[in-house]
């Protein structure tokens, strides 16, 4: 490591505030300890809890990098001790429990995966976190089969466009909700079998109307507040209901007979304050079910934008305008 | 079947009100169909629904006998087409769609099982619906494990009982709640680990000192309401809530976050509703796993007393005191 720099770009909060309160400032490079690796970030995508982050609402987990950013793409440039799966020089992407916005990051050699053949820097950065949450909440809690209906909201979101994805590739059926018409046509695009204009249409009853009155089996829901009594509504006999977020607040007044009567699941995750051996168990499912089907083109990323970490500030503001259709990277 | 009468007591409601609109009538016996059995009915069991079904609360699903009663034992005196499970004078139990309260009733096959070795046709009759919905929801949709904790509420009703046997049988903690010391010392004497005098104690804070603030890893909840909060308070990550009623309503003004951040699954079914085949799982699981535990013992149905058909209000007004410990069963 002794010819890498001693310092190294970082986008930093000054103060928690809007976009503008990003900046790029010098901090010292981090080095891996035993079992991580560091990565040389040339891409590191944008997710909506480091918007939350900027503002003081979603403080990082105790051991993590008090910067920003949760996933990177890049060359591995050190091994820490123990370190053995990857060798300097690798092109990986990772999930890292922060810190992805700057030019050096370390990760754990577990929750990093070769890049897939035919993807360039800024598609596999674009992967980890959607891919990550959308894999353990839709196919391991959801249990998502071929054959069943997958209901996700926000469609055009990177989770929800990485949902789409994944759900058509192993051979569900998907209705997605989205904004705009725009962003419904987009999800079409994307390969989504039936689409919701959340503002102008009832998503329950498209459901059903989707699903000759069955029912969705998995709804994957990031709003929470008044869509949890209408997710029940939607769901099918069996439906499981996944919960990765509260975009419109975790606070519901329910009637809980429906989980009784048409046996629902309803539960959740979050993936940010779990430990690398758990994500390292996602991980191996990706490579081992996911890998082959990027490679393949089967699913593929969506990229809306890219910036230079100089741009932070406009990154976030587009990601906050939630104009973008799939993911916002930065280029380094 | 000829030598059968054609008619027979039965407990029938007069008009929907109180335990006083129970009334033995002669009713035509009912002749057993396809796949199904008739049993002379020895021994009757007494369950909350039928209490609800009493008041016009709870209508029979459609198909079921409009006469009270989910569960019987006795002889078999005569088999529909098809049936070949058992035999003409075999002793069964059985859960029944309806009308087990009479002297005769009809049973699908499949959801009958011979009655374990040693139990009396009271204990036996004691034992279909408890099992059944204890089996299905905590072993089942609840994957209770053997050194996981299971908090019970209700601890000395039918099911709470049957719980706390089933889940000691099968090495997982127990903490019971019950409304009176009485009723906690019992919960204790049935192998309850802790017990919770919920009318003096708060279930959570005593679920949090018994486990070491881990929580519970499944909790079997009938009451609802304000419980479902303070359930998902006292569970574990990972924990799972299984809701088969909703005795202080179906209602809740939650904060989902729980769910989220500790990964709980929050579930329920319901048993009555569910088609033969769905019923005869059951069946088949309880006969391979349950059936050698009571034949040797193991676990045991707490019985809290008896009454003839011709008493049946005095059967409901007790239920309805929930001053009992255990099952009411009716003799014939």
């Amino acid at each position: 490591m002794s010819d890498l720099p001693e310092m190294m770009n970082a986008v930093v909060v000054a103060h928690p505030g809007g976009p503008e309160v990003l900046h790029v400032e010098q901090r010292p490079r981090p080095s891996p300890g035993e079992g991580e690796i560091l990565i040389a970030v040339e891409a590191a995508g944008i997710n909506r809890p480091d918007t939350l982050q900027r503002q003081g609402l979603y403080p990082p987990p105790p051991g993590a990098p008090d910067t920003l950013g949760l996933e990177v793409a890049g060359k591995i440039v050190a091994l820490g001790a123990k370190a053995t799966r990857f060798s300097l020089g690798d092109s990986v992407l990772a999930l890292v429990p922060g810190g992805g916005y700057a030019q050096y990051c370390v990760a754990h050699e577990s929750n990093a995966l070769p890049i897939p053949a035919g993807l360039s820097m800024i598609e596999a950065a674009a992967i980890p976190e959607t891919f990550f949450t959308v894999w353990t909440n839709v196919f391991d809690r959801g249990a998502l089969k071929a054959g069943e209906t997958l209901l996700v909201h926000g469609g055009t979101s990177g989770i929800g466009t990485t949902a789409i994805a994944l759900a058509k590739a192993f051979g569900a059926t998907v209705i997605a909700t989205a904004g705009s018409d725009d962003k419904t046509i987009a999800c079409a695009k994307l390969g989504a079998d039936f689409v919701v204009n959340y503002r102008t249409s009832d998503f329950v009853a498209a459901t059903m109307a989707a699903t000759d009155s069955r029912g969705a089996d998995v709804i994957l829901d990031m709003v929470g507040g008044d869509y949890v009594a209408r997710n029940y509504a939607a769901a099918a006999v069996g439906g499981r209901i996944v919960q990765i977020a509260f975009l419109n607040g975790p606070k519901a007044t329910l009637d809980l007979r429906p989980l009784m009567i048409k046996r629902l699941v309803h539960t959740g995750s979050t993936l940010r304050p779990r430990a690398p051996a758990a994500k390292a168990v996602i991980a191996d499912a990706l490579h081992a079910k996911v890998w082959p089907l990027l490679a393949a083109g089967r699913c593929k990323p969506v990229i809306d934008s890219t910036y230079p970490l100089a741009e932070a500030a406009s990154a976030h503001a587009r990601m906050e305008s939630s104009a973008h259709i799939g993911k916002i990277v930065f280029t380094l």
